[in-house]
């Protein structure tokens, strides 16, 4: 029996259509060697929109993406655009609304991967990084801008409800992995208030999960052990800004954000949740096939997890993995690259005897 | 003519009483071939004064430490303490009361150094990072705490005031070195208030510093550079937490935090400014003599260029970067090495024909 879901595709600014075209193609081809069948509906969304209508992300067209399975997203922001307005007013507004609390973002050394430290070791965790509450909430203000006198504030909200479920989600990720090891990072030793709430519900939840170890580190000695010990971790929940921030530097270490994806997941699945390679719209070289679009299309992996079809999802990753492994010196277009990964995913297909 | 300087000294917790008696002692040394003389007066407190007395850090004590030419501190914070006590308490309580709006901190790698990176290139940066505002101003709260209805925030404010003094410092240091090349790290599109301020500010102050290159770097990005492209870096210029984040991060890179100094000046002079390695109190090694007291050592050094002794900081250094090309694999004590950086400063003492 065939399994069909709907996909929202926000393809966005710069190189988001160029990487999210390659997603689609590798969707497509392991659809047919699992019986799936994906209809799309694309959405013409950020800098060209905003530039032509004014719009970011109107309320029709939220409601419109909230009635699909799955939101499929490229990238978003362009340097044309006033720093803030597409990603507050169209990624955050999706992340915020849809309430994807668990924003999923896992790091693998892949072999044959390079990367820029010497002695890296085994990295395999992923990160559990909160995507609807902390500094990212746009509770934030000035008074007086552009005087000597200006004021500008940004406040960070955290609440029990959200901690608790986003740290609740990542202690079940830790057990469900062989080292069942958890470590929040924050920084409660100056944000005394948001740290508190986070290291006091982490102790209480723990005891539901008797098997996970759980650590602490601030998030500057994180980004000390990320490149000193990356192999340490095994799950790493963590507020919406450090999450932002170790996931890039998670990525710098694993082979860069061109091969780093993400998904941000409503686990209530009450909403569709949204998959998306962790780099951004790179401006620089949009339109130029020069961006690679592994990220975009290991995102689509996740997308097929999430919905339920992990052997599916499992396929991309290894077509990923032999793609990775063959990869030469020479530089490939963003075609080239979605070519060969879309080839083997078909060659795995034929080998599990699937025609 | 001798020149005369009072220290206050704040040895703290942990490995930090080890580390400073090095740092001391190295003073003491280089203090004798430049004609300088120090007047030192400690200062107990930190976790042990917490506990005897439930103090942090008293007004009184505050205005006699006021009443110095500079401050020399250890390390703060122990595990016996709610987290937050003795940071918030006294750490940032001396940062904030003695106004250190410019948090410095150089990131060299010194030849000889072992680093994460397989090919970091030539890393020599200085991060300028604000000291009394952003995240670090305590302007959080919280209310039904432990319930399941919890709120905590955390403020982060941001002024015209404290942002361009701290910027035009910045460009000042920048024009001063060679490459004279500034970077912004914000996050100025998700935390659009605070990050306009900075971005216009910089943009503002750009002009009195024609021959400056000025760039900008979201702070994810920035975590991504400082380990695939660090020598790309010159002057950093950011706020007080994505500062913090950042020098662990750049500290790291050039050989561990065993090595990163640390000032916090106010370049007004108008209080005493405090010079510490950027390691925290380590309280797993405490007392074991097995801390670096490398990063006190040069935190020295930091005090001494403050202090208008420019000669006598760079003879620190260089003992500094001979021990360090000397250094084999073999452990050393505390005082091995605190020895060895003060052998090494009288025999460059010697060589410059000073008795
Ligand atoms: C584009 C930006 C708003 C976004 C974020 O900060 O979350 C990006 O950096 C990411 O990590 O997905
Ligand atoms: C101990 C802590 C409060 C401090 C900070 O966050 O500033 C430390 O990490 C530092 O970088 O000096």
């Amino acid at each position: 029996m065939t399994r069909s879901f709907s996909l929202a595709v926000v393809a966005g600014d710069g190189i988001g259509p160029e990487v999210t075209s390659q997603a689609l193609k590798v969707l497509d081809v392991v659809s047919k060697t699992h019986d799936l069948s994906f209809s799309t509906t694309d959405y013409d969304l950020g800098a060209r929109r905003y530039h032509a209508t004014g719009e970011t992300l109107p309320d029709s067209v939220l409601e419109e993406i909230r009635g699909h399975d799955a939101i499929l997203l490229g990238a978003i922001g362009d340097p044309s655009v006033p720093s803030g307005v597409l990603e507050r007013g169209l990624l955050l507004k999706l992340r915020f609304a849809l309430d994807h609390y668990v924003n999923l973002r896992p790091s693998k050394l892949f072999p044959g991967v390079a990367t820029p430290l010497g002695d890296p070791g085994d990295i395999d965790f992923v990160v559990v990084r909160e995507g609807t509450e902390g500094p990212y909430v746009g509770n934030g203000g000035a008074i007086r801008v552009g005087t000597p006198h200006e004021l500008a504030t940004e406040v960070s909200i955290n609440t029990a409800y959200g901690v608790e479920r986003v740290v609740r989600d990542a202690f079940a990720r830790a057990q469900a992995r062989p080292r069942k090891k958890l470590t929040l990072v924050h920084k409660n030793n100056v944000l005394v208030h948001a740290g508190h709430l986070w290291s006091r519900t982490v102790a209480a939840v723990a005891p539901e999960f008797p098997d996970v170890t759980v650590d602490y580190l601030h998030v500057d000695a994180a980004t000390i052990f990320l490149v000193t010990d990356p192999a340490r971790f095994d799950v790493i929940v963590t507020d919406n800004l450090f999450g932002d921030i170790l996931t890039d530097l998670a990525a710098a270490i694993t082979g860069g954000i061109g091969l780093a994806a993400s998904g941000n997941v409503n686990p209530d699945r009450t909403t569709p949740s949204m998959f998306e390679p962790v780099h951004g719209s790179a401006p620089d070289i949009a339109g130029q096939s020069k961006a690679d679009p592994t990220a975009a299309i290991l995102s689509g992996a996740l997308l097929l997890e999430h919905l339920g079809v992990p052997e599916a999802a499992a396929q991309i990753t290894a077509a990923v993995e032999a793609d990775i492994a063959a990869r030469g010196s020479a530089p490939r277009s963003t075609e080239e690259v979605g070519e060969a990964i879309a080839q083997s995913v078909t060659d795995l297909g034929a080998a599990e005897g699937v025609p």
